[in-house]
């Protein structure tokens, strides 16, 4: 999707924003917001992630020696479905439908990095999506590297951009 | 639980006991591990990471003003759910029994401190539930603060301290 | 949405209808009822129930010192995941998505009203999701509340009202 | 089981439990309670409720001729399921193994009783598996109904007795 | 749905497609295929499998003397349910909304056939939502006979036809 | 397991235990059949199927080139959290703790073998766990061949052996 410029909100405007939309509710509830007034156009979002481990766990993982098996692979499917599951792990997600997942595995010198990018034609964006991917990826790994490396983690989950919906593109400022 | 010193094995010694756990199977195939043989034991796993947002947020938190309600209480059901759900988003985890679980959130200046605590007496780790319930509190947290910080991110998710099973007491090396 | 006079049809018809839409199948075995047919319009239902408790109890919830803790916080979640959750509950409910989902909770002398309404824009209504949320919210309640009163109970889980679809709107008859 | 007379406690006392169990804990934040030092003894509950609707429903249930097919058949795998599914639903619950769960549905003139037990050998009790299998039965049956009967309702979901436990036997009082 | 004559494309021709398919991306990763340019069309696929036991099954089954009861019903709700699970057991299939799911069961002299039809209106088939259906109806069927034979299996779970999509009317080839 | 030679028992035997069984309950309601009576043994379960496809689909899959990706890598995760859905699936299936599962694959010249064993140590066997995984693993494998082969099925899901509980070895008759 070719978006012009990425167009920029202050933190500042976002927090007016949020104090207008609680005043109609002061009691500050949670609730699912309504999203019926949202129109449903095409949205995307790339999340990331890094799984922090050691050269002798990357080595194993490269000559796919591992105790649980084909770490990438799980991992990949693990993303996958996670981004599935996430109307049910995060309380106050919509149920959506998804048209796309795709899940990248890099594994470097003493980490993995995770790059997931979610794709649907929607009233909400899927950003938690793609950062549900992410998260169950990179939990995928560690579970299939902890008996070699107790001390492996995740680190570094974000949004790296998103596109549609009535503010447009918006890109992780570097 | 009384737990002497911690007992420490170096990566190197874990690698060479993957190398012989793999043996009896070169395939490299995903497999959920055996475990009938291991003794069904108290075991406890605290796990911790960071949500990374910006001071506005933690004012609006603390004011109990954000768009969806009720974030730390929210997150901690997120938590407490999430760890129930880990065999179902971690592919080769075992389904167990929890005994407990306690989900603390503790805002900073620009992030919210997340730690873990799960319990049970069986036959593996709750290591992955215990940071599958992080991962669930982080991600529930974002996505009630996205609306007014959509750089809010995940950090250093990882494993504090396990204690019981074979390996006994495993601490985080500072 | 401001819908005229409510349309009321007579039990009767509606028996008719039935003996009607069965005829095609008289085998009585269960089916997911298909709504191809059917328009997507904007559909809302409201439901409530009532958890009936002790003074002592609502004395330890307003003070917020029951064993479980934040007792109307987590049912509040638990509604609204609750209400994700009724394609898997109810065997021959139609998944679909929904727009919004609000729970509200309502401490009295010795008993707490639950309230909540959903929204959506599909081919069937919410009215099962907005029952299964208060059934959901109000069990959630009960686990609460069930160490200091093991005789909590739920009554009068019901429809107040539903807009939207062929039929329009109804109301509960007072 | 052999169930000598019930022992009661009154609800005073149960609040002054309530009152030491929290102040563990003052912050009030929900937390799964750890169950470790309980230990695991057969426990058996049973828990009722009713269905609401009129007697034409109840004809059409007797003729087999409800608009969604085989009503009773279809609560009663509803109400199992549910049991199975109360962990899922009910965000403090521990996920406990079930030993047997039993369905029972009673049409009357203008309403069907449902009374459920369910039994297991663990740390807790079953109270909440049988309350979320009479919800779920329930909600399955005014799902089955509702087309001929919008106004059919849920009431008086509640516990008859449980047994087991430090406890040993709760009933119902009359 | 009238359907002119199928269109039938050589297994050939759809491996050349193949080919083209993943040349986007050789890496052979699993994916969710991004299916946004996909028309949203009704959608319908039918698909069978029989449930192969002894005439002594079946005779227990017509006096609906199997020890766990009611094997036709619940079968059935199974199969429902199954349908609307699809996304949960199939990694790589898409989330779907689901506009009807019909199971047949007949019973035969030694096996029982089972044919589920499902409907939809989205950008991909329903055939796994079918396929996924009889085999959770054929599991239910063998764990409710399995008792009295445990040698009982479930054969030939296929699609039969399916409609809708680019592809139009596909039919199996007798 | 050394199982001297494998113990038998006629259908008919088997039948008549049924009689006995339902004789309790002779309304033929579906139940969670109660198992607090049985041992806790350490259980075993093999179970097998086979995906029916074309020579040109085992060509693109040993090549990895098939549209969705790794056919192999991505149907053993399913079968292995297959097992883990068992009781989500199977209505009347008792939610267990599961041990151990292996999913092993072999693409023959126009097929595709699927072998699973699942262990536990429980009250009740595994096969439908290892049944559930079969069936699992070869809906996620015909999914990822139903682009090029839409007329893909599978063949021949039952249970090989089982060890452990009252009955001890049961092998399937040659």
């Amino acid at each position: 999707m070719n978006a012009a410029r990425p167009r920029r909100r202050s933190t500042r405007t976002l927090v007016d924003v949020a104090e207008r939309l609680t005043h109609v509710d002061d009691s500050g509830a949670a609730r699912m917001v309504d999203v019926s007034g949202k129109d449903v156009t095409v949205r995307r979002a790339v999340a990331a992630g890094t799984v922090t481990t050691t050269a002798e766990v990357i080595a194993l993982l490269r000559r796919d020696a591992l105790p649980k098996g084909d770490a990438l692979g799980v991992a990949r499917v693990a993303g996958i479905m996670g981004a599935k599951r996430t109307p049910d792990l995060i309380p106050l997600c919509h149920p959506i439908a998804l048209h796309g997942v795709q899940v990248e595995l890099t594994p470097r010198e003493t980490s993995i990095d995770i790059e997931v990018a979610v794709k649907t034609a929607d009233r909400t964006g899927v950003e938690m999506e793609a950062l549900t991917a992410v998260a169950a990826a990179g939990l995928a790994l560690i579970d299939m590297v902890k008996a070699v490396d107790p001390a492996a983690g995740l680190d570094r989950v974000r949004v790296l951009r998103k596109e549609g919906g009535k503010t447009g593109l918006w890109e992780r400022p570097s």
